[in-house]
């Protein structure tokens, strides 16, 4: 890919960023890591996976303002975009189909190998303190709590939960993730990772268990 | 203090949280790591110091709507409500002065042994995961990055940083705080979640400058 071509697709991705936990540097950061899977995989397209991990977010503005599916709509997007710019047809649709299946669907995977390694590099940076990090950022941008206290005054560590939160976002969807990869090495990042994710879980579940456990004895002791 | 006149104030209390980094679990961790220092001071009001631990947030609406201090505002709004409900006069200035003084700023240092306990019991939410995980939730909230990528292409890791992110604000204020501290308790329980949030950081930096560093080399291969 020449650097023109690079600069038109990433100027066309920076107008349609807008909220944190999806900034434009995940963006980078997914361009990045799909890179460093790309080198260990065989006969990668790297100017659609480029392409495809510039503009694999694009949709995100109407999934916050509509609720529509910013995979779907991201896909589509990126096709205008991209025939308007006299892409070819063929590298259009490529690309289509590496966004539209890099949010994992039941019957919507990712077929071609360039599409595999988007979702992987997506996946990646769920993982490990990045991945902690942008769920609290996100967790602070839709206003929901750290974690549930129960009603024996305890806190949930998240399992089960039906109510979102911090903790039950982590049981649900960050600690089983780490064996849904498509790549080895995407998979070998991931585990990398994986260990600073549940240290911090712990950790946070130990403070905030003991201040709440001892807390709501010594308040009993102390009301008439 | 009676079950009945907890409740009022943690009713009052209640109607004035909105915003999930100062959400109302934050003031039950405050008010229960305050009531554990409290056990290791001698002559606590302890009446005093629950009430400002309840009421000691109530003015951050108006400091997002207005810019105003939180503690200036929140210290006349407990003030007048305890005076409302007809609690001695003495006692609702002392937990105004409480409340003005939990926020530490230059010449307004908390003086008596509830203020200070406030004092801490605030400062130790900001300590280890819990204070990590409130900080990111902040960043959500006001659409603030991670980080900061350099002219360079490497990630600063929020030494000296001028624009906000997470980084910066670690650096800036998360780091040092755990030698500033009025009570030995506090002091004590925020060294054990010292390494939490050490961990976390130095982690996170790793992963992201890890991710960019050798990402910029593999993009400049790439690109023609």
């Amino acid at each position: 890919m020449t650097k023109e071509t690079f600069s038109l697709l990433e100027n066309y991705m920076l107008s349609n960023m807008e909220d944190s936990a999806h900034d434009k540097e995940h963006i980078y950061r997914v361009l990045y890591t799909a890179l460093d899977i790309a080198g260990t995989e065989k006969s990668v397209d790297m100017d659609v996976l480029i392409c495809a991990c510039l503009l694999h977010d694009i949709g995100r503005r109407e999934q916050f303002a509509t609720g529509a599916c910013h995979a779907c709509v991201g896909a589509d997007k990126a096709y205008c975009f991209l025939i308007e710019h006299d892409f070819p047809e063929n590298f259009a649709a490529h690309v289509r189909e590496c966004i539209l299946t890099h949010r994992y669907r039941r019957g919507n995977q990712p077929g071609t190998i360039e599409a595999k390694i988007l979702f992987d590099a997506d996946k990646v940076d769920v993982t490990g303190a990045v991945g902690i990090a942008r769920t609290l950022v996100y967790k602070g941008q839709v206003a929901e709590p750290l974690y549930t206290v129960l009603p024996d005054g305890q806190v949930s560590d998240g399992t089960g939960d039906a109510p979102p939160s911090f903790f039950q976002e982590y049981k649900y969807k960050l600690e089983g993730l780490y064996d849904k990869f498509y790549t080895k090495r995407g998979a070998e990042i991931a585990g990398q990772r994986r260990q600073a994710a549940v240290d911090f879980y712990n950790g946070m579940l130990r403070e905030v268990s003991g201040t709440c456990g001892r807390g709501n004895e010594l308040l009993r002791e102390v009301l008439d």
